[in-house]
C-alpha cells in the first residue's frame, strides 16, 4: 500500500525522529511505498490564509472555505498545498508522528490540516464521515508525551485520553472518512532511559508490521444520525457522545441555530 | 482590569473581526485596559522551534521544554515571544477570539500557545492546575463555527461540545491555573443572515459587560488527586473524567509508565 507519514518535530535527533526513521524503514521493508512530509524540514507554512490560493474567488474579503472550494474547482491551490494534497490523495494509510503538546498536535501539524484538508478537496457538504472522501482508507496517530499514562486514564488528572483525542480522531480523521486505527502512544519518554526507549521502538515496529490487520475505532455511521444527532434508540458508543448530564455547558440548545 | 485579547482570523472584515472590535470597544468602554494580539496582523510565527530562544542550553540537540526553561532563566526568549509573555503576565483576563477549525483552534493560535506558554515561564513542575502561574486570573474562549448547535449536543453527530473543548479548557487554560469561564459560542454564522449576526453581537456585548461576575467552570483541585488520578471516593465532575467503560482505548495501563 501507499503510506503518507506526516512528521512534525523540530529535532531530527529526537525520539520522534527515531520513530519516523523506524516507520519508514519498517514499512518500506514490508513492501509498502512510503512518502514523508517532514513539516519542520519543509519549513511548511502553518498559517491558513490568502497565500493558500493562487487565484481568488473574492478579492475583497477572504473567506477560507469559499476560497478553498474555488481553488479546488480551478486547480488553484498554492504549490505547497497541492504537493501535499497529491500525496494525501494517493495514500492508503495516513500516519501522523508528533509530540503531544497541550493535549493536541504541534501548530505546524494543525496548520497542515487547516490548509491541506481543504473544503472542496478533502471534504464538502455531503462528503463527510462514512460518505467522506477518504472512506476505505486508514489513518493512525503516533505520538509521544511526557506525562505518565495514569494521568490520562478515565479518572486521570488530565482526563481520559480517548476523550482528549476525540477532536482529532473524530473531528479531523473520521470526519473526512478515514477508518481510524487505535493510536500508538509513547508515554513518559523524557524519563524512561535508553533501554525503555529501545523497547518502545520495538513495540512500534511490531505494531507497524500488523497495521493492515488492525480493527478501526468505532464511529457512528450516518444511518445512526437524524437531524445532526443520534437517532432515538441508538446507544451512544463513542468517547464523544453520551446521553448523560453535562458538566460544563448548559444542556439545551441556546445559540442561534 | 487588564485584558489580553488574542485574536486569530485571517480577515478583518469577518464576523470574528467584528467580535474583536466589539470586545475592544465594550471592555475599554467599561473602564478596562485592553491589549490585543492580532496574530494574523502580527504575522505571528506559529512554529515552535530553535527561533524561540536567542541563546541555547544545548546547541547540538533542540529540546523545546529544556530550551524554554533555559530561556526563562536567562531572559533569552525571542523578542516576539517576550512581547506576548509580557502582555500575558500583565493580564487579569485572557480572551481568545477565533473560528473553530477542525474541532480546535487555528494553527496560528495553537502556535501562540506552543511558543508563549513556555515551560519555566507559564508553568513548570509543581506550578500547574490550582497551583499554576495564572491562578486567580480568568480566561474565556469566544469562537464561531459553521455547524449548528445540535451537532455538538451530548448526543450530537460531532460529540458533546464540552468534551470537544476539554483539551483547550483543561489541557491549556486550567492546566496553567486559569479560572476558565463558560465559552461564548456563535453557531452557524455563515448561514444566519445580518439580523441574527447583529443579535449575536449584542449577546456578546452583554456577556462581556457581566464577565467579571461569571462563575468559572469546575476542575478538580489538587486535593482531589492522588498518584495522577482522582482519589478514591472523589466523584468525577468534569467533562474529561469518568469511571465508566472506555469506548476506544484499552482500560488498563499498558504503556511504558
Amino acid at each position: 500500500m501507499k503510506v503518507l507519514l506526516v512528521y512534525a518535530h523540530p529535532e531530527a535527533k529526537s525520539f520522534n525522529g527515531s520513530m519516523r526513521e523506524l516507520a519508514v524503514a519498517t514499512l518500506s521493508g514490508a513492501g509498502h511505498e512510503v512518502f514523508v512530509s517532514d513539516l519542520y524540514g519543509l519549513g511548511f507554512n502553518a498559517v491558513a490564509g490568502p497565500a493558500d490560493v493562487v487565484t481568488r474567488k473574492n478579492e475583497g474579503v477572504f473567506n477560507l472555505g469559499l476560497e478553498q472550494m474555488h481553488a479546488a474547482g480551478e486547480g488553484a491551490f498554492a504549490p505547497d498545498i497541492q504537493v501535499e494534497l497529491d500525496k494525501l490523495m494517493a495514500a492508503d494509510l495516513l500516519l501522523f508522528q508528533f509530540p503531544m503538546w497541550w493535549f493536541s498536535m504541534p501548530a505546524i501539524l494543525k496548520g497542515w490540516i487547516d490548509r491541506v484538508f481543504a473544503f472542496g478537496a478533502a471534504y464538502d457538504f455531503g462528503r463527510t464521515w462514512d460518505k467522506g472522501v477518504f472512506t476505505g482508507r486508514r489513518a493512525m496517530l503516533s505520538f509521544t508525551l511526557s506525562a505518565p499514562e495514569a494521568a490520562f486514564l478515565p479518572d486521570g488528572r488530565n482526563g481520559d485520553m480517548e476523550r482528549v483525542l476525540w477532536p482529532i480522531h473524530a473531528g479531523i480523521l473520521a470526519l473526512v472518512g478515514y477508518s481510524v486505527l487505535p493510536p500508538f502512544i509513547s508515554h513518559g519518554i523524557p524519563f524512561v532511559g535508553e533501554a525503555a526507549m529501545h523497547a518502545e521502538l520495538e513495540r512500534f515496529r511490531a505494531r507497524l508490521l500488523s497495521i493492515e490487520g488492525d480493527e478501526p475505532l468505532f464511529f457512528h455511521p450516518s444511518a445512526d444520525i437524524r437531524d445532526y444527532r443520534l437517532a432515538p434508540g441508538v446507544e451512544p458508543a463513542t468517547p464523544g457522545q453520551h446521553r448523560g448530564t453535562r458538566k460544563h455547558l448548559p444542556g439545551t440548545i441556546s445559540g442561534l441555530r
